[in-house]
């Protein structure tokens, strides 16, 4: 079966989602970053993977915090990174999104990463980019959010050694998240044996089940008995719809506060992919709290988007 | 006479206008942009020619393309680029220009790029510098864009092998175009016999001819027989009058179509700065078809404008 | 005593104030800056003091000055250096300030350079962040300037020779002045025996002969015998009161003239932090004559500032 995020070798040549990834590049990629990780508790940041490679970071919606992650990966790989608010360039002179990026790869891009408020839109760049030139997904609309899902699923591997015997939960707002579904394609490849989603019916997507996940609507029985709970942000800029919930009924219902946490396993942990809503899907006390491992998150983040990144400029063409 | 754009051993110094630079000049700059096209399609696109050297880009009108492009040309280059939009910084608290670029002088600048929307700004700057900063104009008014004709120079000889035999074309808004004035002053110089410009009466200047060129009014008639067409974007944000022609009309008289082009040699090729109003100045399949070099153009363009910035790093103070 | 600046071996941690800095790390940062001084004129720029190191400017109050100077300084240290406008971040989405913090902390930040409208935030984030995590305040509210004060220093030292018998006149609107604030602690420090302040009763905090200065109303007065005359902008942008003079008024009082100098010490330097209101509180005669040093302040401010983060960068965790 086609497969456009790997070429005949079957190495990763774009990431796109983490749908119709196979377990065997996604454990790579998490192996890959794990050795970031380690030379970075060691003092060595810096490392020579793209240098001399040209980098665009094409934001077609603003992301200061996902840009700057990206950023950061980029130059500690020592590759010529270059961002371009799209809003403000050439398309606004009439240019469409084809003629930009052929342009860009006439100047001699390398690697593309691509936010895009609209659903595919990073699928059609790597449709017609050259053979060598690598797409990196960003977040597209309701989509996808890959390099999100891959640091979590490094986050999970880090603190539960593996995905065999886990109950992972993802609670809130799935249906206007790009991040859930990523997280659930990269769980399931990767063994996980239960992923439970836990909101509201108006915050869940209808076709959810087909995803094979078991759903729940009461935040309680979710809870019983996980190993991983994941906080989802509330959409507020996302949600116009009359049916849903205020942010202080959300809290009330599906924020996560200590007495709920007192649900999981004892040594359950607790993710967020931020930026939070403090009291309104989580409360401080478990922002902040012992088994709260969202810093480590970002701090896996880099390391996981070093590691695609370097993967994909080092895919035979 | 006296040339602001080299010093007294005949090194470029600045690069203001292509009005004024002799052949010799012209010619150094493409040889030496050859060899950097050369070394990247070898795969070797990082040179240490600015090495320790602090860009400045003062875009005082808003260009994310010429920007971007210069920022890569830089980078390749190792140079500390640093780019400002002016709008946002000490002018709006009433500095003068001259009091910025002396204030980055001292902070060490080498050289500045500088986009300004009236005609002059460039040689105004240049006039003030110390010796040893070099000024490079990314498009002054309606004045002049020389590393747009250089790179388009580049092009020309690439394809045609040289300028002795060749009729060049420039089609449309030549009134509000800096771009068609620095072609036709490096086509004269570089020896070309026959330079035509094609549009209305309402977007030619007065002067026109005074160029040295032929005038058409008749796409039809202006095409026979040529080797080079370059069509210039209509640049829509700059007409405001009421004689100007619609999109549509122009595109029905001047717009490049499969059927017009054919008037022209069997092998001419296709050119346009971009970015294109694909529909108006230029139909898609023109624009993407076989006689259309419009991508090599902005692959050459990065090494032309290396070229330049590389030369003005080494001339003596 | 407790000083949050300096760690158990004496060392600069972070740089938040002039006032609390000892006479010793006030020479040792002059001293160093000299260096990179003397190395620049030698043609060496770039240095690898900062290189695998990841720097953020934060921005919350925009400047594109201060944010120049200081990555300029960072990139000819070879930093990996990230510069972030905070309004369009996600403290926009709802994140505080620490939890923005924290998650730079988490994705490796080594430095923060921050510049902020309220008083006291580089102090908030320096309380904050991890060991090992510098802190730069490069402006807060009406509170200090440091690296300003402190270039200010090198400047004086540089064509005075030392500080001990220095009178030295600050002129202006001493009240919105985190610069006068920040040169009146070091001045008093490295031990300048007079140091006055200049300017109307309402351009003067209450408790300005608290800070061990001389007041003048009047300016010819004021300036007798001084050996150093540093003049503050007018920060026309922050004056809102119905007391305050005008440009104009303040122009004839309090500007300094040709002839308002000439009643200082024939060998008197005119220093100003920039950008300048020619004809406000400078003339232009004073500005570009021949004892204004204003330009040289720009330059031995990026030394100052290499020198500040090189510092923080060799201070033991």
């Amino acid at each position: 079966m086609y497969n456009p995020q790997l070429n005949r070798h079957g190495e990763l040549i774009h990431l796109l989602s983490t749908e119709g990834l196979p377990a065997r590049i996604l454990r790579q990629i998490l192996d890959k970053a794990a050795g970031y990780v380690a030379a970075g508790e060691a003092g060595e940041k810096k490392h020579a993977d793209l240098a001399g490679k040209t980098v665009f970071n094409l934001f077609f919606e603003n992301s200061t915090r996902t840009r700057t992650t990206f950023e950061i990966a980029q130059k500690r790989l020592s590759a010529d990174v270059h961002s371009l608010n799209i809003q403000a360039s050439s398309t606004a002179k009439g240019e469409t999104l084809l003629d930009t990026i052929h342009n860009l790869e006439a100047m001699g891009a390398d690697m593309f990463v691509v936010r895009h408020a609209e659903s595919g839109a990073p699928f059609l760049i790597a449709k017609h980019v050259k053979p060598g030139v690598a797409v990196v997904n960003a977040g597209d609309g309701r989509h996808a959010h890959p390099t999100q899902a891959l640091l979590d699923m490094y986050t999970i591997r880090h603190f539960k050694g593996d995905f065999q015997n886990l109950t992972v939960a993802i609670v809130g707002d799935i249906l206007h998240s790009r991040v859930a579904r990523s997280q659930i394609h990269a769980l399931t490849t990767l063994g996980c044996p239960e992923v439970r989603v836990i909101g509201p019916k108006t915050l869940l997507p209808r076709d959810v089940e087909q995803l094979g996940v078991r759903v729940f609507h009461d935040l309680q029985q979710g809870l019983q008995g996980v190993d991983v709970v994941i906080a989802l942000r509330l959409q507020n800029e996302r949600m116009n719809g009359a049916l849903l919930p205020s942010a202080n009924e959300f809290n009330q219902f599906y924020g996560l506060s200590r007495e709920k946490l007192a649900l999981a396993k004892p040594d359950a942990i607790v993710m967020h992919p931020g930026p939070m809503n403090r009291g309104v899907e989580i409360d401080s006390a478990v922002a902040d709290g012992q088994q709260s491992v969202i810093l480590d998150q970002v701090t896996f983040g880099i390391a996981v988007r070093m590691a695609v990144m370097s993967m994909l400029s080092e895919a035979r063409a």
